[in-house]
C-alpha cells in the first residue's frame, strides 16, 4: 500500500456512514406506521370505531415494540460511532449488514402483526433481530479489538463492558426464536421485555 | 463516573439526534400525500374529475393541516436545539418519544380523511398530537431547567416565556379531544385553528 | 430586542434547513417510482410483456418528467442556499411552503400518469409546479432584496439576472394550466419542455 | 466568469450533493423490503406457513441482491466522493441520472420478485444496472480527467485502476441484458454473482 492510499484511508471519517445510516434508521422507524392500515368502518358508531381499534391492536403494539427496539439500535449505534475517529471498508460492510437485517423489520413486524401468536412468525422476528444484535455485536468486537478505528481515549475496561453487555440481546432474542415453537406467548414476552431491559437501568442513572 | 466517562459524554454534539429528526420529519411530512390516493375516475369528463376531487377533499385538507402542524413541531425544534450545546442519553430519549408520537401522524391523518366527522376518530387524532406536544414541553423543561444541556446565553425569562406559550399547544389539543365528543366540528375547528395560532403572531413579528 | 435575541438569531446557520430539504427532495424523488405499479401479467410471452410495458408508458414518462423536474429544483434550492449565510423564521416558512407544493407532486404524478390526457388532471400537475415556482420565487426576492441573509458576495446583477430567469418557470407552468383546457397535447408539451429549456442551455456552458 | 462568480463556484462543497445522494441510496435500500408483501396466510400450521414463505422466496432473494448491489454502489460513491474537492454543475447531473437509474431499481426488483424466469423482465432489471453503471463510470471519467474536482492527492495510476475495474461493472450487466433471452437461468447466475465479484476481493485484503 503506497502512502497515498494510507492518506485517502485516514481522511475518510464516519460522517456519510452516520448520514447513510440515520437516513436508513429514520426511514424504518417512520415507515413501521404505515403496515397499521387504516381499518375499513363498517360500523361508524363510537362503539364501532372502538371495536375497530381493538382489531388493529396487534399491529399497534407490534409498531410499538419495534419503534422502540430499533430505536435502541439507533442509539447504541450514536453511542459507538461517536468514538470511532475514521471509517474502513470492513466498518462499512459490517453496518451495511447491520442495516439489512434492520431494513427487514417493517416486514417481520407486519407479519406478527397480523399473525401474533404463529409460531414461525414469532420466530421470524425474533431472527431477524437476533442476527442484527449479532451483526451490530461483531462490529463492535471489530471495532474495539482488531481495527485502529476506536478513539484511544475508550479503556479496555469499558469495550469489555460494552461487549458483555451486547452479548444479551442476541442471546435473548435467540432464546425467543426457541421459545416461539415450545410456547409462543412466553417468546413474545421476552419480546416485549427485551427493550425495557435495555432502557430501565439507564433511566434509573442520571447520565448517559 | 471516571474522567474519561465524564469527557465521552461531553463530546456527544446534536448533530446525529437532529439528522435522525431531520429524516424522521421529513419523511412524515413527505409521506403524507400517500395517503391521499390517486381518485378511480368513473367520469373522465371535466365536471367527472372535479367532483372527485371534491370527493378526496377531506384528505386533502387534512394532508394540508398535518403537513403544517408537523412543520411548526420541525421549525421549533430547530430553534430549540440550536440553543443545545451537548446530547446526553435523555435528551435522546426524549426525542425519540416526541418522534414516537410523531410518527403515528400519518396514520391518524389517513383515518380522519376518510372519516372526518368520526368523534373517536378526530379525538385519536388530537390525543396523538396532544401526546406530541405534552412530550416536547417535558423535553423543553428538562433541557431549561433540569440539565446542563442549553447554551448559557438563553435567559431564565427567555426560558419561562418558551414553556408558558408551548404549554398552550397541548392544553388546546386536550380541548380538541374533550370538544370532539361534543360536537365533532367544534373540535375539527380547533385542529384547524391550531397551526394558525402558532403561525399569525410570528408572521407579524420581522424576525425569529 | 435584546442582544441576546439577535445573538441566537444570528447563530442560527442553513444546515438543517438543508438537511430537512434533502431530505424531503431525496423521499420525493426516489418514492416517485413507486406510483408505477408493477404490472399484473396475464402474458408471460415476451410480446405480453412488452405491451404490459407499453401500458404504463405513461406512468413510466411522468415518472421521468417530475423526477428531473424535482431535480431540477433541488439543484437550483442548493444553487441559492449555497449563498445565504443563515437561516430565520421567513426563510425557514417560504421554504416549508415550498416543500408542501413539492410534496404533492407524487400525487399528481401519479394521477397524470392514470389519466395523461384528462385537462384537468394535466392542469392540477401544472397548478402545484406553478406554485412551487412562484412560491422558490417570492422566497428567492425575499432573500435577495428583502433581507440580510445573503452573502454580501453576490452582485445585486446577479441576483437581478437569477429572478428573471426563474421568472419564466412558473409563467410557463401557468401556461400550461391555460392551455390544458383548449389543447391538452400542448400542455403536456410545454409540461416536458420545461426541463429542458433549464437543461440545455447550461449543458452548453462549461461550469455551473 | 467575473471574479466573484468564480468564487461562488470554488466555495459550493459536495456536502449537500452527498447528503442528498445519502438520502435517495437510503430510501431505496430501506424500501425495497415493502415490495415483499406480507403473505396472507391461509393456512396457519407451522407447515402451511413454511410453504408461504417458499412462495415469497424469489421475492426475497430479489430482496437481498438488489439491498447489497445498491449498498456497493453507495461504498463506492462514498469512496469516490471522499476524494473530491468541490462540486460543480455537471458534477451534479451526472449523479442525478445516477440516482434516477437507482431509484428504478425498487421497481425492477418487485417486477423480477414476481416474474423471475420471465427474460424481457430479467433483461430490464439488468438494463437498468447497466445504465446505472455506466453513468457512474462516465461520471467517475469526467471527474477523474476531464474537471479539476479530484483530489491532486490521487494518482493517475490510481485513476486508471479504478476506471478499468469500474468498466466491468456494465459490461457484466449489459452481458447479462443479452443472455437474458438465450438461458435466462445463466442471466440470473450473473446478477447474483456480480456483487460477490465485487465484495470477495475486497474482503480478502484487510484495508479498504
Amino acid at each position: 500500500m503506497t502512502k497515498e492510499q494510507t492518506d485517502a484511508k485516514r481522511i475518510v471519517g464516519t460522517s456519510r456512514l452516520e448520514a447513510f445510516s440515520d437516513g436508513v434508521f429514520a426511514i424504518i422507524v417512520t415507515l413501521l406506521i404505515f403496515e397499521v392500515r387504516v381499518p375499513v368502518l363498517t360500523d361508524i358508531s363510537n362503539s364501532g370505531v372502538l371495536n375497530a381499534f381493538v382489531s388493529i391492536a396487534p399491529k399497534g403494539v407490534s409498531f410499538a415494540i419495534s419503534f422502540f427496539t430499533v430505536a435502541i439500535f439507533w442509539v447504541t449505534h450514536h453511542h459507538v460511532f461517536s468514538r470511532i475517529t475514521h471509517s474502513n471498508w470492513k466498518l462499512m460492510w459490517f453496518n451495511n449488514v447491520l442495516l439489512f437485517w434492520l431494513a427487514i423489520v417493517p416486514f417481520t413486524t407486519a407479519f406478527i402483526g397480523n399473525y401474533p401468536t404463529q409460531a414461525v412468525v414469532v420466530a421470524l422476528y425474533a431472527i431477524i433481530l437476533c442476527l442484527a444484535a449479532l451483526t451490530f455485536w461483531l462490529m463492535n468486537y471489530y471495532v474495539f479489538f482488531k481495527s485502529d478505528l476506536l478513539s484511544d481515549k475508550v479503556s479496555t475496561g469499558e469495550r469489555w463492558r460494552h461487549l458483555k453487555r451486547g452479548r444479551w440481546v442476541f442471546i435473548l432474542y435467540g432464546l425467543a426464536v426457541a421459545v416461539a415453537f415450545v410456547w409462543v406467548y412466553a417468546a413474545l414476552m421476552i419480546l416485549v421485555i427485551i427493550p425495557f431491559i435495555f432502557l430501565i437501568p439507564r433511566l434509573m442513572k442520571e447520565t448517559e
